[in-house]
C-alpha cells in the first residue's frame, strides 16, 4: 500500500482533469474499475460540474532570473484552479495572491478555489518573509475549460443485491494521507474483497470529493437508497496516530454498530468524534433526504492534525504500519459484516455443554473462560441479537465468537434466523 | 417593573379581598385585563371558595400603651385571614398566637391560615424574647365573610389559536419576590406580547395562589387543555441571584423543551430542579388529569432562600437588573416559541453555499465558524428536527441561528415543514 | 432458620439420592410441600436425568491404617458422583484423583463430577501435601444406577391464577450458605406466605441445581410462562456480608422492578451484578425461550466468596442475622407484590388535605415532610405510575406509601385502577 500512496504521489491533482485520471488508471493496474466522465455543465443536485482544470507548469521568477516559486518543485505551490497568468508584478501586487502559514512557517498550505477564478501561489511563511521589493514574473500555464469530471467505480457482486459501499477521493495534489492513503487502503481492500465468496455486493468508488460525490450520487441514489446496508468513508488512513471514527449523522446506523463493534474490541482508546466534526463526503452521504449509513473509521481526522492540508502532509507522515493498521480495521469491519447474522439456540434450557465436550465434566469453582463465554454466547442466542450485540454484551471480541460459532453449528445447537 | 413592584409592595394582599382589587387595577393602569370575581361557596374541583377576608387595622399593645406589634408597620404581623380579635390577655396566652423564627431572629415570618379560623400575629424574634410578663392588649379589625375570590386575565388573541400560558399570583402580602416580581415581570412581557404579531394566542392571569388556579382551572380546564402548549408560572423572578428551572411532571413537555433550550445557552450554570421541589401554581397545573404543560423559570426559587415568607423579602432583595434578566429570558422563550419550526432544507445533498456568499470560494484548512454552523444548520434541517432540536445538536443558540434561517429562505433553500 | 440450617447441614447430598429425599423429609416437617421423583433417563430438553447416586462410606487408608481421608468427618471429601473403588494403589496413582486449591491450603473443595464416570476424593492443600510415597488403600463404597432425580413442590393458591415462583436447590452436600441458606429462608417465607391472605398463587420448589430446574420446566413450562409475573432464585442468603442483586437477562422485568426497589431502600449499598456473573438456576429460568421473570437477590453471591464451593462454607459461614436478613428483604419483596397497583388520584387538581386533616391548616415555610410526601405521592398517583414507580419517583420506601395509601383510601380520595 505505501508502494502505491508512493507511485501516486507526485501526480498533479484536483477535482478535474488528467491528474484524477493518470491516478486512476494506476488503481486500475490492481483492480478492474470502470472509469467515467461526466461533461462540464451537467447539473448535479443544487451544483454544476465545473469546467476542467489542467496545468503543466507555474513559476514566480525573481529579478536574477530564479525561480522563487516552482510548481515543479511540489503541486502544492499553486492554487488549485488557478487560471492562466502571464506578467509582472511587484511585490505588493504579488502578496495579494500568496497564501502562507504564519503558524506553521516551514509548511507549503494546500489551497484552491474551484468555483471562482483567481491565481495565486502558496508559500511557506518563512519564505514568504524573506521575499523584497522589486518585480516578480508570473507565470501559470494552466487550462480552464469544458471538460469533464472523472471517476472510478467498481461494483463487486455478491450473494445478496444488499450493498456495502466503500468511498474514497482521488482529488488531492501531493499529500499523502489526505488523501492517497483512502485510495491505498481501497484498492487493497477491494483486492480482498474479490478474492473472497460475498454474502454482500460491494460498490467501491474513487472519486473527487464534494462535487464527486454529489455528481456520483445525483446518478446513483436510488439504487443507493434501495440497497446499501453500510458504507464507509475511507480518508485519512495512513498515518501511525490512533484510530478515530466520526459516526454517521442519526449515529445508530448499521455502519456505526459494525464500526463501534470493531473499534472498540482492536482500539479501545479510538476518539469518537461527533458528527459536527465531519468534512469530508460523509457530509453528502448524511446530508437530508440522502441519509446513506456512511460513517467514517480513520487514523488522524483530517483537520485533526497539524500536517492536514499542508506539504507536510507527505510520505513520511504516512508508513506501511500506519496503512496496514487501518487496512485492519476495515477488513475486520467488512468480515463482521459477511458473518453476521441473528441467532437462536435450538433447545429449550441451557444446552448440556458437558457431553459436547465445550464444558468441563468435573464441577468445581468455575467452569473456566472458554466455556463460561460459549453459555454467555448461548444466553443471548435468543432469536433477537446480531452477533454485534452480543459481542456488546458479553465483552467477547467477534473474532473470537466466530470459531465458538462454528463449534456449535457442527453439533447443531444453532440456528441463523 | 422595579417602579411598579414598589408601587404594589405596601398593600395587604390576602387569597381574597381588597388588596388584590388594588393590584389588579394598578396591573389595569398597564394591561387591558379583565377583572373577575368568583362568590365565596362556589365549588371548584375538591376545593371550595372560602369566606372573603378584609383588614383595616391590628396591633397588640403593652400596659403603658404602646403598639409593640403593629399591622400598620408591616402588614405581615398579622396572620392571613385571621378572625376579628378584641381583648386583654397574659402573656402565656398571647405566646400560643404568635409566630417567629428562632433561626432568624430579625425576620418577621410571613403566615396564614386560610381554611381554619384562628387570629396570630408574627414577629421578629429577637422582639419576641424581649416581652415581658404582664397583660397585652390585642386588637384585630378584619372582616371575614361572604364575598369572592378576584381574579385577573387577558386573552391576546394570535393567527392559532394554540395558546401559551403566563400565569402569577396577586395573594401574597408585602413581600418583593414571592410575590410581587412575578406580576411585574408578567405585566411588561405583556406590554411586549401586545406590541408584537403574533403566531400564538396568549393567556395572561394574575390569580392567587392555589385556590385562585384551582378556581381559574375548574372554569377554563377544557379550553386550556385543548390550546395550551405551552406555559410558565412567573414567580420569584425579581432577586439577583442565579436562574431555576423547575420541570413539569412529566420534564419533557414543549414548554420544558422551550426554558431549557434558552437557558442553557444564555444561563449554562442554571439549577434543574427536581419536580419534587414543585410549591407553587406549577402543582395544580401538573397535577394528575390536568396535565398542562406548564414549567417554572425563576431566579431563587420559593422555599430555596433564606428570606422567603419573611419580612427579609423586601424591595432591597429584589433589584431592577434582576427583574430585567428574568424579563429576557421569558421573552426569549415567548421569541422562540413564535420563532420555531421544523425546518427541512429544499435541495438533496449539500447546498452549493459558495455561488450564494454564504462559504468562502477558497478551500484551505477550515471553511470558517459561520459557514460551518451554517452547514451544520442544514445537516440537520432534515423534516425532523425542530429549531431547538437543531440547536441542542450544533450547540448554536438559537437567536445566533434567526438571521441564518433568515438568509437561508430568501435564497429559498429552507422550508418550513 | 439458623437451626434448620444446622439439621440438614451433615446430610451428604447430590443432584439425586437419598440425601435430597431426607432434606425434603425434614422441610416437609415444617411445609406440605409435595415430592416427586422423575426417573433415571427420562429426557428433559437437552437433557437426559442421570442415573441415582448414593454412597455409604469412602476412605483412603495408609498403610499403618489410619483413615487419612475419611467421608465420615466430611462428606466433601468424596467427588460427588464417584463410582465405586476398592483397591490399592500407590501414591502417584492416587494424586491423579486427588483435588485440593493451593491458594485455599485449609480448605476441602468442593468436587463433583455427574455426568462422567469419575471417582476422586477432596482434601485440603496442606494434607496433601503431607503425603508420602507409598501404597494407599482406596474404598469408595457408593451406588450408581437407575432410580430417579426427587423434587419438592408447593403450589399455594391465591385469588389470581398468576403466580409468583421461588426456586431453591437441595443438591449441595455439607456447605451451609450455598445451599443450605436457600432452602431455610424458602422455608420460612412459605410459612409466612401460608398465613396470609394472598393475592397472588405460589409456586415453591425445592430441586436439584441445572438438571433440576431444566427437569422441573420440561415438566411446566406452559403453566409457568402463562402465569409467573415474578420469581427469585433464592441462593446464598444466610451469610453477614452486604446484599447482592443479579438481574435477569433483560434486566427489567416486573421481578428487577421489585427486587431493586426494595434494596434500594433497605440496603442502599448493594451489589448490582451484571447477569453475565450469573452461575445459578437464573441460566435456565432466564435461557432463550424459556424467559422467565427470575432474579436472584442474595448476600454474598455464589462465586463470589472465597468460602464458596469449600468446607469453609460452614456453619460459621452463615448466621441466624444473616438469615433473618435475606428473609426480610425477599419478604418485602412479596409484600411489594402482593400490594402493588397503579393508583389514580380521585380528584382534578390537588385535593384539599387540610380539610381531611393530612396537612396543616396554617400556612408557613413549608408544609412539613408527611404534607409533601403526600402531595408527591399523589402527584404521580396519575393513573399510569405504579406503586413502584411513584416509590422511585419520589424516594420514598413503599413501606412508608402503604399507610399513606390506607389514609387516602380511607376518605376516597384514591382508586386502583
Amino acid at each position: 500500500m505505501y508502494d502505491l500512496v508512493k507511485k501516486m504521489f507526485p501526480i498533479c491533482r484536483s477535482i478535474t482533469g488528467n491528474g484524477v485520471r493518470e491516478t486512476l488508471r494506476i488503481i486500475k493496474a490492481h483492480i478492474p474499475i470502470e472509469i467515467y466522465e461526466v461533461p462540464t455543465g451537467t447539473k448535479v443536485f443544487d451544483w454544476t460540474v465545473p469546467r476542467e482544470w489542467n496545468i503543466n507548469d507555474a513559476y514566480v521568477m525573481d529579478k536574477t532570473g530564479n525561480r522563487i516559486i516552482d510548481f515543479k518543485k511540489s503541486n502544492l505551490h499553486v492554487v488549485g484552479y488557478s487560471v492562466p497568468v502571464n506578467k509582472t508584478v511587484n511585490l505588493s501586487e504579488l502578496q495579494e495572491h500568496l497564501y502562507s502559514l504564519p503558524g506553521q512557517p516551514e509548511a507549503i498550505p494546500y489551497v484552491a478555489s474551484h468555483y471562482k477564478e483567481r491565481w495565486g501561489f502558496c508559500i511557506a511563511h518563512k519564505d514568504r518573509e524573506q521575499l523584497e521589493e522589486g518585480e516578480y514574473k508570473i507565470f501559470i500555464d494552466s487550462k480552464l475549460k469544458d471538460g469533464s469530471l472523472t471517476y472510478g467505480e467498481l461494483i463487486i457482486p455478491g450473494e445478496s443485491e444488499k450493498e456495502v459501499l466503500l468511498s474514497t477521493y482521488v482529488c488531492h495534489p501531493s499529500m499523502a494521507n489526505n488523501e492517497l492513503s483512502g485510495p491505498a487502503v481501497t484498492t487493497f481492500l477491494t483486492k480482498w474483497i474479490l478474492s473472497k465468496r460475498r454474502r454482500y455486493t460491494y460498490r467501491i468508488i474513487f472519486i473527487p470529493e464534494t462535487i464527486g460525490s454529489i455528481t456520483y450520487l445525483s446518478k446513483n441514489l436510488e439504487a443507493m437508497k434501495k440497497n446499501i446496508i453500510a458504507g464507509f468513508n475511507v480518508s485519512c488512513v495512513g498515518d501511525d496516530n490512533g484510530y478515530s471514527y466520526l459516526p454517521t449523522r442519526k449515529g445508530d446506523t448499521y455502519a456505526d454498530k459494525v464500526a463501534v463493534n470493531i473499534l472498540s474490541f482492536k482500539h479501545p482508546d479510538f476518539i469518537r468524534w461527533s458528527f459536527l466534526n465531519n468534512g469530508s463526503d460523509e457530509r453528502q452521504y448524511n446530508a437530508p433526504g440522502i441519509d446513506l449509513p456512511v460513517c467514517c473509521v480513520a487514523r488522524s481526522k483530517y483537520g485533526a492534525y497539524p500536517e492536514y492540508h499542508t506539504s507536510l502532509d507527505n510520505l513520511d507522515f504516512v508508513s506501511p504500519e500506519g496503512l496496514a493498521g487501518s487496512y485492519d480495521v476495515l477488513k475486520e469491519c467488512l468480515c463482521l459484516i459477511e458473518k453476521n447474522h441473528i441467532y437462536k439456540v435450538n433447545c429449550l434450557g441451557e444446552p448440556q455443554l458437558g457431553k459436547r465436550g465445550f464444558h468441563p465434566t468435573v464441577t468445581t469453582k468455575s467452569c473456566g473462560n472458554d466455556a463460561q463465554k460459549m453459555l454467555n454466547f448461548i444466553a443471548y442466542a435468543d432469536g433477537e441479537n446480531d452477533l454485534i450485540d452480543i459481542s456488546n454484551k458479553i465483552n467477547v471480541p467477534v473474532w473470537e465468537l466466530y470459531p465458538m460459532i462454528e463449534k456449535l453449528r457442527q453439533v447443531d445447537l444453532l440456528s441463523e434466523i
